[in-house]
């Protein structure tokens, strides 16, 4: 099954944080890959990381990719996420596989649909999920379970910036 | 703060674990209240029972709350969660506290809403997120952030149960 968490609102990652750690609790193996994130310190990874059954990798850079003119290196590593997520799916050695953030990398240009479209065909007991705001529609038709995320009320909008443990 | 996360779709429980882990990888102290659940298997509780930095308390009882006929024990154990989630806020000793279910409890009639708008006035520096389907409009109204989880496509609509590790 592949499920799809987007839309504006807080939640998403958090949501695949959360089946995570209940597939862990269940003795089953994670593969979480994350585009666009590297080197950043979040507390989601400090917790997970060395977990048994759990594998992290992060691609990108430290810097934030500019939606309307990325840099050659964010495609670069862009598109050895979605590599990394292809293989990953194909070694049928996880049961769950989660792309972090892989619906904004295709909605910012750095993989295209088609790449990610193309994970819906290989063949694999994987539950698989992607998250990420802008996912495309025919991603969505792809899609066995979607939830919408969507912001009713944020306090980014009076001014409240990202905290520790909160948000990062 | 006080986080919302409420809507009819998969992702609201799961955020909240995915917060829950992001504030222990932080170091920090987080509270998880359940109503209406006990003693029921659930990866998450396997994964995260025990962890330095978290307590888990659940209420309920073992078998499903009828909502238009609830027993006498479900309401007494979700008022007794209601009592516990009183005065965990007022103790300041978490930096995070999970209500989850809160919101259902509420619309099932177990717990006042009156009681769940009293959870605003507690003077606290924990941070606060209530789940479930259902929030009220006054709850809405008076949270600092609040995400709707839409359900956009559900695979328990063609016949999918829960599973083990993805709802379990």
């Amino acid at each position: 099954m592949v499920h799809i968490y987007t839309g504006n609102g807080k939640g998403k990652t958090t949501a695949s944080l959360g089946l995570i750690v209940r597939m862990l609790g269940r003795k089953k193996r994670v593969c979480l890959i994350q585009f666009m994130k590297k080197n950043v310190e979040y507390g989601e990874i400090m917790f997970l990381q060395g977990k048994p059954g759990l594998d992290i990798f992060q691609f990108g850079t430290e810097h934030l990719v500019d939606p309307n003119n990325p840099a050659q290196i964010d495609i670069d590593e862009a598109e050895k996420a979605f590599q990394k997520a292809k293989e990953t799916l194909k070694s049928n050695l996880y049961d769950l596989v989660v792309l972090d953030e892989i619906n904004v990398a295709v909605a910012w240009n750095l993989i295209t649909l088609d790449s990610q479209l193309s994970l819906f065909e290989i063949p694999t007991e994987s539950e698989i999920v992607m998250t990420g705001r802008y996912a495309e529609k025919a991603v969505i038709d792809k899609a066995d379970l979607v939830t919408e995320m969507k912001e009713v009320k944020h306090y980014y909008n009076i001014g409240v910036n990202a905290r520790e443990g909160v948000e990062l």
